[in-house]
C-alpha cells in the first residue's frame, strides 16, 4: 500500500496542552508519524511519496473562508496582542449568547473553536494545510485506479468542523478527501470513523447530506471528548436522515464488543454500496492509550483491517488519533497490514 | 454607610488562571478585599458586619438546581479523577452540538462554564455560597430601611448565568439580590453593571422579564471579555423587551464618554422609578487596570458615585471587579464616598 506523508507535519509542533487543569505537552506530537513511519518502513508497507499541493479549492469545499482567514492569521495576531503563551481560547458563544465573531484575537479563538486543549503557535496553519495535501494526494492516487492508500496525516482532522478547531484537529482532512471523491464523479461515499473519540467534525460536516454515509465507533459522549455529539439518536437531519450511525461505548470496551459494533458498521457499508471508502483511522482505542478507555490489543488491528478489507472498496486511510506513541506505529500499521493479508 | 463583608472570601483561592496561553496567578485575587476593606475603614466610611446565612433557597430562585449541584461537588469529583491542577474546561458545547450533560467531570466542567479562565478549586464553593450571603444581608439592611449598604462580595457574580459560572464569577449575588427585593415585596428593580466587563450573566437571567430593569456599561463585546454577549441591539425579549439596555464603548473610553453613557443610564433608571437601584460596582474601568482598556481616574469614581445618589432610591452596591489592585481600594470606596457626599 502507498503511503504519502511529509515532514511539514513536524511545524505542528505546540508546546503545551491544555489537560487536567495544567500546561503539559502535547499529547499530539511529532514522534507519533516518526513511530508510524518506522513501522511502515520495517515491514515494507509499500512505496513512499511526498504529497502534491492541491492549494486550498478543495479546502474550501469543505471549510468556510473566514474560519480558514482565521486558521491562516491567528498566530500573528496572538503574538500582535502581546500574549505570551501559545493561543488558547478562553471563552466562546455559550448557550444563549450571540454567535457573532468578535474582532479580538481572544475572542475569535472562542468563536472558532470547541475545544482549549489545542494550542495554535507557530507553523501549525502550514502543517494542517500540508496534512489536507497527503489526504488529497492518497485521494488522487486512488482516483487513479489504486486499490487503497494510506495517507499519513498530522495534525488529524476528524474534530474539526466547517467552522471550528479543536481536539488537535484543524482542517477535516477525512472530509475533505471524500468531497474530492465527489467532485471527480463519485455518487456516495462511505466514512468509517474507528478512532476512540467521536467524529464529532465529520458527522457534522455532512450531517444534512446523503451522498456522505458516516459511521463513527468512540468512546460514550457521557464520558468520553468530544462530550457533545456521538449519541446513537444522531442519524442525520432532512435529507442526510439515515446517512448518520454511531456507536458510543462505554469504558474499558474490548475487541469482543468492539468488533460486533465493527460487523454492523462493515455490514452497513456493504449494503450501502460506496464507491469509495474513507477510513478515519485513529488507534487511541489501544489498552495503554493515555487519554482514553478501550481495550484493544495490538493483534485486533490487523483482524479489523481484514474487515475492512473484505468490503472490496477502494480505500483510503486517513490517520487521525493515537496517543501511546511507542505502540501507535505497530497498531496502525497492524491495520493495513491485515487489509493487505500481510 | 454599612459594609457587609466576611474572611470566607479568602477561601477562594485558585493558584492558576489561563491567560494569554499560560497558567497565570489569578487577577482575581483575595488582596483585593484587602485593599477595599483597608480604604473603607481609613475613611470611616460606616458599619462593618460580617453576612448572615441565608442557605441556598435564594440562590435557587436564580441558578438552576443542577448548576448548584454541579459547583458543591465539582472539586471532589476533579480530584477523584485524577487530575493534577485546578479544574478547569477543555471542550464545551458548540455551535450545532448537543446540549446535553455529560457524566465525567471534564465534560460536565464544560457543559457548566461559559469561559477557561476561571479554574476550580478547593473552596470556591464555600466562599461563592459567603459572597451570596453578603449580597444577601446588605440587601436585608436596606430591605429594614438602610438607605444604602456596600457588599463586598467576592468572588464577583455578574457573569455568572442559571446555569454557567466563569470570568471568575459562580453564583450572580447580584441577581440574588435584586430577586430578594421582589420576593420581599418590590414590583421593580433596577441593576446598573459599571463594571468593564458587560454583566452578561445579569442580563441572561432577567432577559426575559419586566420587573428587573437591566442596564450595563462595558468594553465593547468585539474587542472584550465575554465577547459574546453586551451589543446595544439587546434589549430584552418578550416581555422583558425593553428592560435591558447596553452602553458598549470602545477602547480608551474616558470619563467624558463614559460619563455621557452614565448619564444616560441614570436617566432611564430615574424615569422608571424602581423600588430599589442594585449597582454591580465593578472598578477596572480604571485607566491602569491589567485586562481592560478604559480610561477612568480615581476622582470619577466619586463623581459617578453622586451621579448615582442623585437617584434617592435605596442603593445596594455589590462589588464585582477591579484588578488594579493597589488602587482598588481607593476606586471602589470613592464611589461609595461620592454616593454619600463625603
Amino acid at each position: 500500500m502507498l503511503t504519502v506523508q511529509t515532514d511539514k507535519h513536524k511545524l505542528r509542533d505546540a508546546k503545551t496542552e491544555l489537560h487536567g487543569g495544567q500546561l503539559v505537552p502535547p499529547f499530539e506530537c511529532p514522534a507519533r508519524v516518526d513511530r508510524i513511519l518506522e513501522r511502515a518502513k520495517a515491514v515494507k508497507l509499500g512505496e513512499f511519496r511526498e504529497p502534491d499541493d492541491f492549494g486550498l479549492d478543495p479546502v474550501r469545499r469543505i471549510h468556510d473562508a473566514k474560519f480558514l482567514d482565521f486558521l491562516s492569521t491567528c498566530w500573528d495576531e496572538w503574538q500582535a496582542a502581546g500574549f505570551k503563551g501559545e493561543a488558547i481560547p478562553t471563552g466562546w458563544p455559550a448557550r444563549r449568547m450571540q454567535t457573532r465573531c468578535p474582532e479580538f484575537i481572544d475572542g475569535k479563538l472562542g468563536y472558532y473553536s470547541l475545544a482549549a486543549e489545542t494550542a495554535i503557535s507557530n507553523g501549525t496553519w502550514e502543517a494542517a494545510k500540508a496534512s489536507a495535501n497527503v489526504a488529497l494526494t492518497a485521494q488522487a492516487e486512488i482516483a487513479k485506479g489504486a486499490s487503497s492508500a494510506f495517507a499519513l496525516c498530522r495534525p488529524p482532522g476528524h474534530h474539526a468542523t466547517s467552522d471550528m478547531y479543536g481536539g488537535y484537529c484543524f482542517i477535516n482532512n477525512a472530509a475533505v478527501a471524500a468531497q474530492a471523491f465527489l467532485d471527480q464523479g463519485a455518487s456516495r461515499v462511505a466514512i468509517l470513523d474507528v478512532d476512540f473519540h467521536h467524529g464529532n467534525g465529520t458527522q457534522d460536516i455532512f450531517y444534512g447530506r446523503d451522498d456522505v454515509f458516516f459511521q463513527s465507533l468512540h468512546g460514550e459522549p457521557q464520558h468520553a471528548f468530544p462530550y457533545f455529539l456521538g449519541y446513537a439518536d444522531e442519524l442525520g437531519k432532512e435529507k442526510g436522515e439515515g446517512f448518520t450511525a454511531n456507536y458510543p461505548l462505554p469504558p474499558g470496551t474490548d475487541f469482543a464488543s468492539w468488533g460486533d459494533a465493527m460487523t454492523a458498521a462493515i455490514k452497513r457499508i456493504h449494503d450501502y454500496g460506496p464507491d469509495a471508502v474513507v477510513i478515519s483511522l485513529g488507534v487511541d482505542t489501544y489498552k495503554d492509550d493515555p487519554i482514553s478507555f478501550f481495550k484493544l490489543e495490538s493483534d485486533d488491528y490487523k483482524t479489523y483491517g481484514a474487515m475492512i478489507a473484505d468490503l472490496k472498496r477502494p480505500t483510503l486511510f486517513v490517520m487521525e488519533g493515537g496517543y501511546a506513541v511507542e505502540e501507535i506505529g505497530i497498531n496502525a500499521v497492524n491495520v493495513l497490514m491485515g487489509f493487505e493479508d500481510k
